[in-house]
């Protein structure tokens, strides 16, 4: 039997680390020797950053971004259009949209999207405050920001139907050749796509 | 420009995880937003694991191993044999030969090996305490678990070259096919060494 020669502390860092994406059980006995040669520089400051982050950070229960405040900054930032929303599955979509800057809107965070095979269900979404958002009467638009998967469109297509009853314009991101993308590369539905939804130049 | 809509917490933390190995920009980010998604089952039990380890990692003065006493677990074990020092690069090697658990004897942790290149020299290892070590009358074997690369082997020469004074028998590792390995894809110098080294049966 191997025995423990890392310590109790030790072995214990390296279990919670095995469980951050991304590290397997190697990379996180890596990880946490390496915080360890580097206690003062590194280890001292994380275990720092990481108890500010779960003494401070909150879900928005308006819409499901993570921040230090509730409402967070993006719902209270007057400048942000608040006719606009952006449906995102999770907040890594919504940290890419604002790392694009491409638009000055307020979000949606669903938690997820819908999904028969793994079992996610409307009720396990942010689906009822979305519509009361949507309800409001500020709203003018509903930007779908889904993945173009079969879930992500059966959310879509979800979305779409629970809102029909409301006067708000419900639009999805456009399919298309990424920028910097080779056609040689890419999928017939996607040319396909790019070849119906040309624009003029 | 890219905004930041992360918070200052959030992207402390990302900047900082992003200094582990094995986790670049991109899974740095993610690494924080699975910790703030599952902030009471992993970041908490983790912040307290980490300031845990801070608080109380040593470094041994005897071997150089970390432990959260000095000197450490396995130098104060008196069930090891401490004519017996197996001398290591560094702390991780350490780790694997523990967990493999080859061996029950006292370890010398260099810090590093001598390498022209990256500019180690003797005086950058912990060389001086292990020929105190070696020294002290209570040690009759050094095994060099060293890698078997140019700098590995130069270290294990100049450790034998300043050993060559003392009654201390100097050994290294064997060379030859690993365990489970297939020769096709060893390399030459390996099966030579292997032939060279062959054993009865």
């Amino acid at each position: 039997m191997a025995r423990s020669s890392a310590g109790p502390e030790i072995e214990r860092l390296i279990q919670l680390l095995g469980r951050l994406p991304g590290l397997g059980p190697r990379s996180a006995r890596r990880a946490a020797l390496h915080l360890v040669k580097k206690r003062d520089q590194l280890l001292g400051p994380l275990a720092e950053a990481m108890a500010a982050a779960h003494a401070n950070i909150l879900t928005c229960t308006t819409c499901g971004n993570v921040d230090t405040t509730d409402p967070c900054g993006i719902c209270r930032d007057a400048r942000r259009d608040p006719g606009i929303i952006v449906v995102v599955a999770d907040v890594a979509d919504l940290w890419a949209l604002e790392r694009s800057a491409a638009i000055n809107a307020r979000y949606h965070v669903l938690g997820g999207i819908l999904s028969a095979l793994d079992g996610v269900r409307p009720e396990n979404l942010n689906l009822d405050s979305l519509i009361d958002r949507a309800a409001s009467g500020d709203v003018k638009e509903l930007i779908l920001a889904l993945s173009a998967t079969v879930d992500g469109q059966t959310t879509a297509h979800y979305i779409t139907d629970r809102l029909s009853h409301l006067p708000v314009k419900v639009t999805r991101l456009a399919h298309g050749v990424p920028v910097g993308g080779e056609l040689d590369y890419l999928d017939d539905s996607t040319l396909s796509a790019a070849i119906r939804q040309r624009t003029g130049l």
